[in-house]
């Protein structure tokens, strides 16, 4: 269960704040993406060090690792990652069918292969919740189809259907459930339909009726022109009813998401700060930065100036690309931090601009300042 | 520049502080190793809780990257990584000699290929003194042979005889130079002769005679049986003025160091712990646990319930076990700190055993303890 409050709108973006038994998260949020039980490269004190306040976990993931057993064993994975904010958990839905092979659907739930070692297995609306209620996560998600870019409307709309039928055996499974480790659980629904309006419209409103919690917005970021997230964003949001939390899955650059939040987005996750840092790429106020490049070779500045993060106060441009040159694990602490930091800024300072009224000229100020500042390496 | 007192005395074991311009190292001390500037997946400021009082740098890797150019433009190794406790360097000596190819050696110096690219490079004893000059370490070893085993006498002897000729060759370009960054350096000789007590006697003898500031033993823990090291050690610890720190090049496992104690050393460094633990095996009071080992799959306890260390005060066995299982980077940073956190306890506690007259009873209980308790299949 989770409670949600709006304080305060700007046009259509919204400041607020929403409750779960582990504390309250200040809406926009950015949820960092912990798959696997672990945000990668960072530890536990340091994702609240730079202040996160609920992170995603994965269904798909943890049934397979560490396994139901272990989770319920160890009291759920608060318990065994030693996480005490809140814990958002993805159905799965999309890595059944992103990431495994010879995965078959029926209208009961789908069959697929493991990525990691071949077995074979079945999910069903009700086995996903099994395994969320095993995680104990605070928000839990339906499964879903999350369908490719592009999509025939046909096979959108019957997927579509298809997930809001998973959706409401998920609810009817869960209501029905008593949670296993004291804290309440919550249940978002995902709305589908690809770029096509009349099926987003199908979604949102079979959705709206069931009454859940909280609703996400799935099928964007997934090649989609820029253009096209945005409008489908905006007619989302205008269908989804006002005093639940509209969450936004795997979006994205800083500028999608400022866009994002103008459109009444409240919640966002994506791996591209914790991939992208990896991948020597950090996120600045003026910009993308490559940390490889060889222009950093003697620069004594920090990543970002005005950044606070461990890294930027304590380490030079010039030092983070040695580190990524010689390959050492501390380029990946240091990039992952400092862009979780980034992106946990931009969101909460959008959450100020909203609330003093000056979101929509803070925004356009910041992204023609990313834009303007850009690597050109970096794209 | 550096000043070295022996507070207390065990038989041959010694309790001192050794002081540098960065600061005083309670000995006798662990060293970890940070070849490219950082040890790895272990942050500085990690370093620092974890109680590290110095680590290792390698002229040899920093000189390669990010070159002697970098490191003066930055204001040296300690600026440019952040640290500002003393550092050691050693010359790279033995990593020409064992990570290069198509190496030629003159009386003069060495010619060796770059491990990185395959560059043609050129070191000799005052190329080296250059590098380790423009690092800043507190302390700079000479450059020298680490003859492996097993070696021909023949060969020991000869190599011997150069390693103190390139020693007294880099003691002479030292004294004439001045510190780049406002700190003072210290130079350390290398003791080598591999196992023939006769090239260790004229190594130690003539290296005593240039009355350098510091000894360090090389040549050892380089696949000779354990009896042998600990035989050379005291050989050589004997031989060496008692008002001058011993340093144990690259040694070893927690009881190679115990027994190396006993022996008079000071200092020791390997990369055993941080190796180690990246490759999931933990050292623990009672002995080495690789967290592989599908008995931890549930088991909620910490790697060592006696450690302070940041894993084992929040995370069960379980879940590193898990982190090792997915491959997270967090199980590498975990685990390292772990390992340090108890090669740091180990040498301090042996200090406080040394002070209190009780070293040798305390390091025969712990040994018992360490083999009385390992996983068999860490070996």
């Amino acid at each position: 269960m989770v409670k949600f409050e709006v304080l305060h709108t700007e046009v259509s973006a919204r400041a607020g704040w929403l409750e779960t038994d582990h504390g309250v998260i200040e809406t926009p949020i950015f949820m960092p993406v912990g798959t696997q039980g672990s945000v990668k490269a960072v530890e536990q004190r340091e994702m609240s060090e730079l202040g996160a306040q609920i992170i995603l976990g994965n269904a798909y993931h943890l049934y397979l690792r560490p396994g139901v057993d272990v989770l319920k064993g160890m009291g759920g994975l608060h318990r065994f990652m030693n996480w005490e904010k809140p814990i958002l958990t993805d159905s799965g839905g999309y890595q059944v069918f992103s990431l495994t092979e010879l995965r078959k659907i029926t209208n009961d739930g789908v069959t697929f292969r493991s990525h990691v070692d071949g077995s074979s297995h079945y999910f069903t609306p009700e086995k996903v919740m099994e395994i969320e209620h095993a995680i104990g996560s605070d928000i839990m998600m339906v499964l879903d189809e999350c369908t490719p870019y592009p999509c025939e409307h046909l096979y959108a709309k019957k997927s579509n259907e298809m997930t809001v039928r998973w959706a409401k055996q998920c609810q009817t499974v869960h209501v029905a459930s008593v949670p296993l480790y004291g804290h309440r659980q919550a249940l978002f629904a995902i709305v589908q339909g690809s770029v096509f309006r009349d099926i987003r419209k199908e979604s949102a409103t079979a959705l709206v009726d069931l009454d859940f919690e909280g609703y996400a917005i799935g099928g964007l970021a997934v090649g989609e022109p820029a253009a096209e997230m945005y409008d489908i964003a905006q007619f989302c949001t205008d269908l989804l009813p006002a005093e639940k939390p509209r969450y936004l899955m795997g979006v994205g650059t800083p500028e999608n998401i400022l866009e994002c939040i103008e459109r009444g987005i409240d919640m966002f996750d994506c791996v591209m700060p914790t991939r992208n840092g990896r991948n020597s790429m950090v996120f600045t106020r003026d910009g993308r930065v490559n940390l490889r490049n060889a222009k950093h070779r003697t620069d004594s500045r920090p990543v970002d100036g005005e950044c606070s993060c461990y890294g930027c106060r304590n380490f030079s441009r010039a030092y983070l690309r040695h580190l990524f040159q010689v390959k050492e694990i501390l380029a990946l602490q240091l990039a992952s931090m400092h862009n979780l930091t980034y992106y946990l800024w931009l969101v909460k300072e959008s959450r100020r601009q909203i609330i003093a009224g000056t979101f929509s000229t803070w925004k356009r100020e910041m992204i023609g300042r990313m834009n303007a500042g850009s690597d050109r390496t970096t794209g």
